[in-house]
C-alpha cells in the first residue's frame, strides 16, 4: 500500500524525535528524473511551493525538515512540515498581498 | 533507499504504459495525517501547487496522472506529471500575469 511506503520514507528522512508530542504534519515530495532543471530554478520552485502551502496551513519553521536525495536516475526533495494550525479557507493570493 | 521506495510508489500509482517512450516526469506527493484540511481547501492548494510547477516546466496535461490514497491515518495526493520541456528560468509571477 502506498501509504506504508510513504511512512517508511518519512521515518527515514525525518529524525522522529520520540518523546516529542507527535505534531500534525504535511509532507511534500518533489521528485524528478534528472529533468535538467537547474538547481536555482528548483530552489525557487521549492520556495514557491512552500509559500503556497503556508497560505493553507501555519507551518512551524523551527521543526521543518528538508532533505534532498539523489542518484543517477532521480532527485528527490522531501519537506516534512509540522503544522501549527490549519488556516480557515485562505485569502486567495491577491496582487497587493 | 528513499528513491527505491518512491519508484515503487510511482509504478504503483501510475500505470506504466510499456512501449511508450519513457517521458521525463516530475512527481509531486502531498501527504497529510488527517489535518482536518477541508477537501475544497486541499483541492485549491493542489491546483495552486500545480500552477507553480507549470511555471517551471511545461506539463503534458493529457498524460498527467493524479491519484488520492487515504486510510485512517493519512491522505496522500500523488501527481505524476510528464514533462514536455523545462522552461528557461521562469518569469517570476508578477501581479499582471
Amino acid at each position: 500500500m502506498i501509504i506504508e511506503l510513504l511512512e517508511k520514507i518519512f521515518s527515514w528522512s525525518g529524525s522522529n524525535k520520540s518523546g516529542k508530542e507527535a505534531k500534525r504534519r504535511l509532507k511534500l515530495i518533489i521528485a524528478h528524473d534528472r529533468l535538467g532543471i537547474n538547481p536555482e530554478a528548483l530552489e525557487a520552485m521549492r520556495k514557491e511551493l512552500l509559500e503556497v502551502v503556508s497560505r493553507y496551513v501555519e507551518i512551524d519553521p523551527e521543526e521543518t525538515e528538508l532533505s534532498i536525495e539523489s542518484d543517477q536516475r532521480m532527485t528527490v526533495l522531501i519537506a516534512n512540515l509540522p503544522i501549527r494550525k490549519v488556516k480557515r479557507f485562505p485569502k486567495m493570493s491577491s496582487p497587493e498581498s
